[in-house]
């Protein structure tokens, strides 16, 4: 018996914006919804969690208000296992928060009310991408919503993205955030500029930016950008896009809770499986899994499952 | 940007009785509840809301108690835009209740406890309907509720009836009111005095009514007392005849919470799109997805949707 | 037996913005909070609430984002017999939210997170005040904080006050809206402007305003500004200055659960029962009962007694 | 080591209405309380449990209904020890309840609002009340209360009053269910018709009975009817007049949560302790310790203490 | 009219620990779960609860601490009409207690962490079978557990079934309190010494104690063992064996909030039922009743239906 | 702007067990409480923290179970800023736990039930105390508890004192887990073969170890044994004896949620604040703070204050 330890193989760097959520008890209109749960939140910091689940290392490049939404982010990604070093408390802005609101009017979808317009987060700036930092990660991750957030968190991409030499980006379209014609313009940039090793994104996503929605056909058009093409499905499970190959995992039917961070789940864990050494195959279906587990609660990090988890989950589930 | 209003195109006016509904946290029989939420309900009530919240405008006729349930329940429906100027405090009698048993002993199945033997609502007469009021509204609804609860409130419901030029009624049989006996007796009674617009029933009700619980020997039965007649399946959806046509549109599922009101919200919603110029057909599609939302939840006014809610769930959902 | 129907004597119009307020379910700091409790507030919504929970009337002018806390607000806020019709729905900005955390650092003292920079309510402006509105009021108030929150808030009460025949105003200092510097020149220049029937401040403000924080040199200070000035001195009561005169009233020693609102319920319990036609002294007695019973609960609306109510507290609490 | 076994050595035996408590979870008025706690109350049936409590045997002669409320109590009591073998199930009406509106108007104080006209429990009757059951008792006691809730019910009392050899009675006006006059009229009619071993009442009531509000008066008044004579004083405690004594024991400032039941506590922990031996004296002195834990907590029955309990209070507590 | 009354036909007495069981409010892993409601659970308790409420007597044999949990176990059960007379006080240990975590990492599925190593229930010796007790019995049962948690508890089960005429056990294997081969020689040894009326048992305990899981193969393995013997299926129903004939009754797909004690609920009630008269068959399609009910709810006896809620069910749900 | 870090001053280590602590969510005996809240705590934990929170550094020797409540307690304290690389996870024994009973039966008091009888904590011993990680840090700490849980822990920390430069010790005797005796003989051992920097105590303790009570007496028996003492008062506050001087420093009269770990706050940062170079007497009067705000909440650590907000706190409070 030894002291516990982290044990970390691989290194992954995420830059994004750290949110709190405010997750309703009750499903139905916000107007009506009396009590609201605090969970820590935000695309990147999610695909942080599901990393280390696997027993692989994460670092985030973020900003926090000097408030105490930004020392709960903080100090719930530190009790994770995220390297926290890298997050500044800036005190010119609030942490951004948002509001979830469930099945309503569409069951078994959520809908998010964002106070971020302005947040410490979206002050991520170039200045705040530490350059030993980058260069100590095997993987360097960030999402559409860092770019659509501001020119400044947009740059801090840019930075990252030019001294990592692995790139991994998910779409993650967030339209109260930005146009689709900007969404467009802007992710083919980046795309064009940076080649990327794990690109993720789905169905509606790629609409937008390819026109296309048929998986097999957006695969094809974005396979110039990237070496690895993951095209989620919802709860119809994923398809992966490899080597010329292609991969599809079913999902599951579980009961649904909160779809909210689903899709991080299902990225963060496929990206550490690989590092880890899993065929991607297999990667893909532990993937599934977490993303399965992650719909069933109110939070996006509480249900992120660590690779024996998702092995005991396998052994009783059938498709 | 104009200063909010609500713009309302056709009245309602309904008579009934106002109550208010203890629903159990947790499912399973009542004596191991510990926990109750506080609901404004009343069959008629709910009509109104359903009735408002595609953009129509309605009043109702009712009694409440000089105590905190009566005036939670005027300043409730005040808030969701009903005409509560009808509304009388009785100080003689306390406002009714019911608590609802959710699940047990019959899965997805709710069942109620009355306390509204003697209430203010009860105490509704003929002398609360005001001639003037009644002329107002385009159509005048009611349901078989009010007329079990008592022999005055019947009284109004027929005074009512003969003031209106266009009238709504919906069978809604409660047996712990009256027996099924007095329920067929009375209702064909006012059946066979006024002629109604729209006559809103289901199986069950059907079975007591007309003998019969085959719809379309039930509407048979029925026609020569309504011009179209809803009659409303649960969980499969709802069959509507009018004009010597038959359309059925099916139900959806979905995760039930409490079914207490569906019944209401199906019929509200339907009633005022129907105003709203909807095809029958289309009000009809429409009218299910109301009472689809409000099985998801406790309460029975705060998941109905606005027709632009409705769409949202249509455009997302499939048959 | 007559319809319920508000009886409404004397019309206030307030000027501000409507917030929700988000109250942590425990005490402590917010980042160990993991519930809270929604509710409607905004000073000048709180006051308003206050004035009519005394038999008179009162309208609201304000923005609300055309989001659900925007609709939330609409219906609470009617439900509570508000003038509803010159708020207005600002598609371009969300409604400001707050969050209170309670009993820390300070025991029985309450603390706020604002997210309400560039809210739907901070973009109110002259065009909303309606000439028609404001002439049928017989008294028009708002606050320090409308002043605070954006320019064209600051000359929407220009306006409404140049418009209007008798006013009042509660200087409500918030410094995490702007500086003590700046809330002593902008107030100092309203009040020079506009003279006032009723001032409502406290000593903190008081010693921003005028530099003194001994009441009777601070209304001596102020009394050229205003007929009738309130001092609120928080559990100690308040005194009131007029004609000369003035009159202490002690406060009551009650379980704190949050003072937030407080002062509110005290100007608006205040102004309503003057204009009842209360005795100034009797007044102020029955306006401490308001604030507090105010501090008992989490809200800020829920606990505005009626004056009945405030009649039965007298009764019963030795002071 | 021995099985375990309530080992009884007096028996009690109470009539009255057994009520389940709907106590509000936060105070305020009830129409702003959502959630409701459930408990088992009524006046005879508090006794009954704080009888038990300090080691002796209680019975209660009841009606409940043939509903989910009514074997809620039958459960609850037999759980607590209460022998349940003379409840009834009457099918013909409701378990009657009430509900708790806390600290508001008044704060410290609560009030209810009953649903037990026509109940289970106040269909109570004469042929409820077994001469064996009434004749195994050492003694036998109601309350005001069950006076007041019926005819049938009073002549349950009379009855029981009537077999027994030693008699207990707490005089609990509540106003809601009948006059001052009609209660003055029937609490002294039936003093003058049994002698009592025990008479429990408080200033309110003894204002109604013998129109005097000073203690000592009030017991010279009413020495004629009861050998022992307890005097409610709520927050100061009690005194207790025997054998032209009197002994005055202070209470205890504590934080009140709900008031309700504290007098119960008190009565049936005294009663049960002088049967017990104790010095009456002592026995009140622990007696208030009871009332005091009753109104820290929600419920009537929860708090109450056994001897060891109260000794372990006494020992760290100082007056 | 008569007096409450319960009326046992016939009695089972039960050996076993008594638990206080901690559900988690939220699904997912217990770290994350903040919340947890406590509930009275233990297989034998849950077995004498299930066989009461179909209208026969049961009392336990067991023992708990003295202390809170132990006190909540004793009135819970004497509450639900339990014999507790044969229940010892241990003062030297604590009760038993667990806590389950739901639906993670496998969803629909449950597991626990107990706290019950040297617990007072494990400490049940021979020393508390009384005789007399056991003679009194109809029908004496115990489970897996007992013979698992405590040599001493192992032998008061043999001392019970040597003095009892009609046995029956359920397999019951918590690979957490034992190995699957001590299970299976304990298991088979108590087996091999006494012939048994009812054998209840699952394909997972069956794997271990005959190596197979096949229900007919392994219904003919034990077929020496027992008269009658119940393979549970888990949501897929169960199969009865006996008289060489076997019935199959599928299950019912419901919501899944906790599956723990569902096969307690089933074995009860079929025990119950059988003794009631019912056909094997029937009694079966109606245990599978209580066990569909009971993994509805969290708590393991509070949704264990009557024989006439069973019925409600079954007149309402469609295989 | 710079990347957040913890800079830390100087180095506190701890060791003793770390528990899972189920506060009751309601006053009263546990029996009746129905919901468990859940916290980390323990006292060396608690000490852990409050060190850090004045912005010096601490680590943890301990054991945790391989389970959920081990992770929980691992990932809250590294969120809290703990050095958790000298806890070990022992899969040989469950995370010790307990529940507390708050306000029953002495109001303002609360009692503990714990299950750490044999817990992974308890196997805390030598060969977990690393040199280097001793070596390390300025002051080592511990607690009669960790003398009290096993003897192994004991030698723990018997090794860690010898290895220590410098030493702190609370008293801190619970009678549930060893009898005064044993704790006198313990903790007079230890106190008489290593000297002490700091000697943590209250009364109650010093009754059991020099059999005084009286705080200057007492100090003069222990005087022998370390440098500084500091008699914790309870509400009343707290005596720092050093020098040769005494100073007392009162108590702040709060409303109280939960004592437990109210002394704990105290110790943890009076011996942070002295290291971070504050004058004894401010220290004292700092500490007094952080164990005032700590009886506000239920949870050990979540109100345990920075420098900055005991600031905040002496600011606003009167003495």
């Amino acid at each position: 018996m030894v002291f516990y330890k982290l044990l970390f193989m691989v290194k992954l760097v995420t830059l994004g914006e750290i949110l709190i959520e405010f997750n309703s008890l009750t499903p139905g209109p916000l107007r009506h919804v009396n009590y609201f749960e605090k969970h820590v939140a935000g695309s990147e910091a999610n695909y942080c969690v599901a990393f280390i689940k696997q027993g692989n290392e994460c670092g985030i490049i973020a900003r926090v208000g000097d408030d105490e939404f930004g020392y709960n982010a903080i100090e719930w990604l530190r009790g994770q296992g995220v390297d926290v070093s890298h997050i500044k408390i800036d005190p010119t802005a609030p942490t951004g928060i948002f509001f979830i609101q469930r099945h309503y009017p569409v069951p078994y979808k959520s809908d998010s009310i964002y106070y971020r317009k302005g947040s410490a987060g979206s002050k991520l700036s170039p200045e705040d991408v530490d350059e030993n930092f980058i260069k100590s990660a095997t993987l360097v991750h960030s999402t559409g919503i860092t770019l659509a957030i501001s020119t400044t968190a947009k740059e801090a991409v840019y930075k990252a993205f030019e001294l990592a030499s692995t790139r991994s980006f998910d779409t993650n379209i967030r339209l109260k955030l930005w146009s689709a014609e900007e969404a467009k313009k802007e992710i083919l940039k980046l795309l064009s500029m940076y080649h990327l090793k794990f690109l993720i994104t789905d169905i509606d996503d790629s609409k937008i930016i390819v026109g296309e929605s048929d998986p097999d056909k957006v695969s094809k058009e974005l396979s110039n950008y990237a070496e690895i093409i993951v095209m989620k499905l919802g709860p119809k499970g994923a398809i992966v896009y490899y080597d010329g190959k292609k991969y599809y995992s079913s999902g599951y039917q579980v009961l649904v809770e909160d779809v909210t961070g689903a899709g991080d789940a299902l990225g963060g864990t496929f990206l550490s499986l690989y590092y880890k050494g899993f065929e991607i195959e297999k990667a893909l279906d532990y993937a599934i899994v977490a993303s399965t587990l992650n719909v069933m609660i109110r939070g996006d990090q509480e249900n992120l499952p660590t690779t024996k988890d998702i092995e005991m989950f396998l052994r009783d589930m059938k498709k």
